[in-house]
């Protein structure tokens, strides 16, 4: 079901249109889980993730974090339109938290027990939501960007957060996951960190073909590994 | 049962034993799992987790690496012995073959399936193991120490590796993981690691109480999380 929701005050970028996908057997509320998308926006892939994670008893939400429900083939495109949004990461945050606020009012949502995903640039996005120290369960990316916001407030970290993270990533360097270590440990958050050897960037996408870019490429086993590695901690944290 | 079996030729610490765990309600061969100690050698702690691989359907190997069986619950004593053997990589990687050899000997196990795990100055001696190149299916480490075995032989890193870390760990600090990410991809390891944030060393271990040291103490959720990625690495290598 497609869902339109408002930005935060101020933000003109909106309305934003997720979906909500859900198992219409079970009954009664159930925890939810928001999806946010890689940075060409929302499509296929996370539309598939947000019905898995149904599958599995959730409500899934995959969110637009562009506004419109903006999405493109066009990785130019979608450079350009993660760029402009990079670099204003308070209003990446404010999305974020707009998109959290839609899932957990949502009848079929029982927002106590709410958890979020990413996915590259959407892995960002739930780190920055949980930069912001909102009271959501636990924060899970996939190949996700890791750089710290200046933008977020200097609270504690609520969120549970597993970080799955592909070694060779060019797009987060072990400098990196060590500034990440110790932004997640001087903020109090519960982490934890999965790194696969031999592991590119973009390593669940089935699109990203091994070899066509150095750094990049999709990896079945650090996929197969990693959903279960996601299912586990949906199942611990959102209890 | 007690196993005795010898060193490598030259190796005059011998015998070493061990003790080897089943389910006597299973038939046939089955994959084997040796048990490396931590540095005080091998102890009820260790006994525990070869029963536990028993009632997984593994046979478990609790193994030896000092000789004689020896062990001791003095930490002195221990520092002592481990300071020793660790300044001697090549003697404690002909030991950790030895061993490996012996489990592959028992009527019981499948030598073509067979892993080993170890804790603290084990996980060093099961990541030793991995470093000389022996067909192992896979090596997994709780709190292991990480640095490089200068003795060890340049070739491909055949076992899967599966490196379970408290970030925390003064025994092996953000560095170390750094550079052994580098050596695991260079050696082309099939290589992963899991980073619990908040964590010390020795975080399986009921009796490392948590704050008596910095850095060091047991962690109940750490201890959950690492054992279930162990039998799912397991259940992954060992097929």
């Amino acid at each position: 079901m497609e869902i339109r929701y408002d930005g935060r005050k101020g933000d003109i970028g909106g309305p934003f249109i997720g979906t909500l996908h859900w198992d219409a057997e079970l009954e009664g509320p159930r925890p939810g889980v928001l999806v946010a998308p890689a940075f060409r926006g929302r499509a296929q892939f996370e539309e598939q993730r947000a019905q898995e994670l149904a599958a599995l008893g959730y409500i899934g939400f995959a969110i637009d974090y562009y506004g419109q429900g903006w999405s493109t083939t066009d990785p130019t495109e979608a450079h350009a339109a993660k760029a402009r949004l990079d670099a204003d990461r308070a209003t990446l945050a404010a999305r974020m938290v707009a998109a959290f606020e839609a899932l957990k009012a949502q009848d079929l949502v029982d927002a106590e027990r709410t958890a979020a995903i990413g996915y590259c640039f959407g892995g960002k996005a739930v780190l920055d939501l949980a930069r912001e120290g909102v009271d959501i369960g636990g924060v899970a990316t996939f190949h996700g960007i890791l750089d710290r916001a200046e933008t977020a407030p200097e609270m504690k970290i609520i969120a549970d957060v597993l970080v799955m993270h592909g070694w060779d990533d060019p797009l987060a360097k072990p400098e990196s996951v060590l500034a990440f270590g110790r932004e997640m440990t001087e903020r109090g958050a519960k982490w934890q960190l999965h790194a696969y050897g031999n592991t590119g960037h973009a390593f669940t996408n089935p699109a990203a073909k091994p070899g066509a870019q150095p750094g990049f490429g999709f990896d079945v086993k650090a996929t197969a590994r990693s959903w279960r590695a996601l299912v586990d901690f949906l199942a611990e944290v959102l209890r």
